[in-house]
């Protein structure tokens, strides 16, 4: 059985486990405040261009959004998303059980618009009682999308202008950062998302690392004692150095990119093969996504010897799936899974 | 400058690190449902001869104190613990961020008694209105102690007495459970703690791991969601395997114990030389924590050398410090700081 | 100016403030342990025929609705609601302050159905990981809806046997309880919303009182304790008599039920009005609110001297608005609205 | 049975239901925003001399103190309480509920220093991690305290001082406000104490209104979206006039001082008498609360026709009661409770 259904399946990059290995037996302070760390934290405001900026580690995707819109909001303030975004589908009411409501708003694409964003704000402040509603704070987007997909500069400038204009902050969960950046037709940089962004996080645990996603804090105004939050949401690792070291090892040789394109070059071969077997992509996604309508036949067979995620039951007949890449998808299973794909739509 | 301030200075144990890389590339399923989570939860059930508990793996100390307790817990309930628990002194109000008040009982060398537990609940209940105060419904104990030192057998299970007769759960953080239990004079076994529980852990992150702290529910009624919990608190990791694989490194041949011992064997032979000194002991700890009372000349000196924490300034003259040993001190680091505290003690 | 806007704009009926007066300097206890507490339980448990329901009283409506839904649901646990209800619309993240998700469903005239409510529950049952979603636990209903509309028995029994087959309590927000059980149409008793509810409320705030709510708890599990929600909400008043008398002077002698068919009928008076002005009303209610849609140029003129809700701006002329009546509705207020309506449209 | 066990056995004083009587018809918008909230907040702002300040009417002391203390904390910051504090006593953790901790601080006779505030802070902010524990935020202080004993002036400005060397709010819980600047000895103004505080209230549920409690925020940076807050918490009535309505008339012709004072009176006088039979008072009180030691044996002949609140448990013999008086204590009550307190002590 090859797994193809998240990017999540293998350890850590080589590269990782080996400095892991280096650096065992010395001896650090704990908490992240160890010298890899903040090497890390140095490589990453280099990378991002924001020499103010504050940098911290953290475990996973759902404990970052959660300890991060917690810092970000007063209690009666809330958080515009994605209906489709991670924290409103697959965090179990995180984001709520720290108290605020997640303001969903109809994705295309997994894509929300800066016109859908001012909309909410506007119904918000023109009411009559606008304090018997929650108040919109925060605007929650993910990079690359749930759905692989990405928003272009036009569409990112858009929304970071309604947020100033609407006294909002933006967050963008990058827990994929990497596969959106190097992925082909995107034209926004890694500094300028920085540059967009209040606050958002390069993800490690779905691109080479074992754990661990690198919160930016951009603004200096939410920087102030967000140590405090990580601690109160047991996000202070004892051996912090356990992701600043891996960070280190993505970062410092440029690893994090490398291992991004290859698993956008997978992608992009399979999505190839569906395309040539006459299956429609669900979305448009240039990253280590694909969501391809794959016949109920063809999908019970190629099921016999790969993992996919069911996305979507289509009709009675199709259902749409997820196929996912890393940095640790061979290409020989990539092109064992073509040879297969054509094999079973020749049928 | 050699550490003695903590138990969490070095990376993992190298078999711990070999087992991360012989498994690096096999492709597991994520959240913790992966066959090596399986085979630590099979070790642990036997060796704590509970076979219908659950066992979950999580990060670390406050993460799984604040997940525990919110599962344990109705919103208008609270907890019992020593004024000196780690969840009432380190970290950082996350209990009361879950909704619950910590009952702080005064600690006499780090524990609580059966008795003091049963004056509190009599308190609640005694009074006019019990519902003007937050009810009594679980004791959280660490084992050993934040100072060190262990509950007997006797206490112990005078305690889960008292929680029968007063309806309430047991909780032991048992962050250092391994330094406890192979402790000169513990006369609890892990079975024996088992069965005395409702709910306890077998902390990984101070005792070898990179990280890692697996819950044992032992109380059938605690058993029901508990995933929704750890999932709410951004308490699964993705790569779960990163757990599992650690606690079957830990425990398939006993590795855990022997760290413990080894680490317990260091502590006393430190505790030994400050006793040779002249120096008093703040607390009388077994385990892998040592409290000696440092005239500030001789600690001044030694820590040209060497980091401890400190513990409590006692007079003009005196402070209380407090050394830690783990499963990574070396006995040739433990010899010359021997040699150290005889030749500062001289002067 | 005469007030159409709400059915709060006027104190409380004049037997109610009776009552007050009569009683004023009779000593009680506090916290709703009184005398008249206890006989308005009675009342209301005769009139519900749930001898052994339990009766509390509380505040207001956004604070009772807090209280019960905090009190029903674990923490990871979200409450099913109408994307109109109250709790989702005007009560400010109330409920997610709690730490709960709402799940908001699409209404149709207020109301959602007991197919779709099993349709929430069935996706998130099959889903591969249940636990990385808010378990539906709670099924939130107002009677009348938002819209003063009611559920039928039928509708009310098949949601009841959703709730039943998907392990959901039902809770309903009886905020203008009254005026949905006297309406013409409706086919639902007090004793027969009792039973189908696992607790629901019969409002007094909008039907003649001060302030107040009259919980009623009939499953017994979720009678435990509910105190010390209450207290831990400051949803327990020291004057609590204050709440037990207004009861009884409402439940007594049935003038609770005469106050709102009063409402009832001056909003259907108003809303015959309309129609024959050619008005279309933007919901079907029977109850004391009424949403007619009416051209600007007569709203205009009509709030020259009236007071009513803009409910929705529906296309460049015409705006529904929300006209309600109450206890306090004087009939000649309402003919001269009549007049006025019939003048402005005639135009 | 004549009580004597609190302030709030009765209902609210004359003046007040005749105000709501004469106002009752009449209407007014909802939500705290009618002309009555308004003249009452004009009142207010007058006596506080406050011309800048907020003032917002709620419901009950709970609720009042968790509203409150949730707007002015971030969530990781705690409040320092006296360990007698209501919030720490009698509110059934609604503080924690709301995620904070409170930071007990023994009390004498009821009340806390300036230097023991300042201590908690440097312990705070000396700690290597202070991101480790609740960061001090907010000091609450009640004034009369839970025992009837004042702050003087010299008290509260040290601690004001204090809260500004440490960056501290100060919130004044003035449940009992007027008994407290009405007492014999206090020292302090209703503008000196709007002075020193960020936030306080003005209580009128103990003292002669059927439920009410006013807060006043100084602060500026405090009054952001309060409205907000109160929605969430279920603390804007949806009449709110009826709080309005009652401060207008405690308030306006000065009839809230002259209640307290009465109170006061009789207060003393039954403190005389009990000094006279030679009984101890437990606490030094000027105010309407007193808290004599008395003997078991007249304890229970003088219970026989008088409620008293039980205290403390002395010795085997002696009981600390709590006899409170208020607006509502008839001179004839207190005579005759006097002749009962010399008869039984003669015995």
């Amino acid at each position: 059985m090859i797994r193809f259904n998240c990017d999540y399946s293998e350890g850590a990059h080589p590269v990782i486990l080996e400095k892991l290995a280096q650096t065992n037996l010395e001896q650090t302070p704990g908490y992240g405040q160890d010298p890899y760390c903040r090497q890390a934290a140095e490589l990453i405001k280099t990378l991002c261009q924001t020499p103010e900026a504050d940098v911290h580690f953290l475990c996973g995707g759902t404990q970052t959004n959660l300890t991060v819109i917690a810092a970000m909001l007063r209690p009666y303030q809330c958080v515009i998303s994605p209906d489709s975004g991670h924290i409103n589908v697959h965090e179990a009411g995180a984001i709520e059980a720290t108290g605020h409501r997640i303001l969903a708003v109809p994705e295309e694409n997994g894509k929300i618009t800066a016109q859908q964003i001012a909309r909410v704000c506007q119904a918000h402040w023109q009411d009559d009682n606008p304090e018997f509603a929650p108040q919109p704070k925060l605007v929650y987007l993910s990079f690359p999308t749930e759905y692989g997909t990405l928003y272009s500069k036009k569409e990112l400038s858009d929304i970071r202008r309604v947020c100033d204009e609407h006294n909002l902050y933006l967050f963008m969960d990058g827990a994929r950062l990497g596969y959106g950046l190097t992925a082909e037709g995107n034209d926004l940089t890694l500094p300028e998302i920085a540059a967009c962004c209040d606050i958002f996080y390069i993800g490690g645990t779905k691109l080479g690392a074992l754990l661990g996603e690198a919160v930016v804090i951009v603004n200096p105004k939410l920087q102030k004692d967000f140590r405090y939050f990580m601690k109160q949401k047991g996000a202070i690792l004892a051996k912090g150095r356990l992701l600043g070291i891996q960070f280190v090892g993505l970062l410092e040789n440029g690893l994090y990119f490398k291992l991004a394109e290859h698993a956008n070059k997978m992608a992009a071969m399979i999505r190839h093969a569906c395309e040539e077997a006459g299956w429609k992509m669900w979305y448009d996604s240039p990253t280590n996504q694909q969501f391809p309508v794959v016949p109920d036949d063809a999908l019970k067979e190629l099921e016999q010897e790969y993992a996919f995620a069911h996305f979507k039951r289509l009709d009675r007949n199709h259902t749409a799936i997820r196929i996912c890449t890393s940095w640790a998808t061979r290409e020989e299973d990539v092109r064992q899974l073509i040879a297969d794909i054509k094999r079973v739509s020749a049928k």
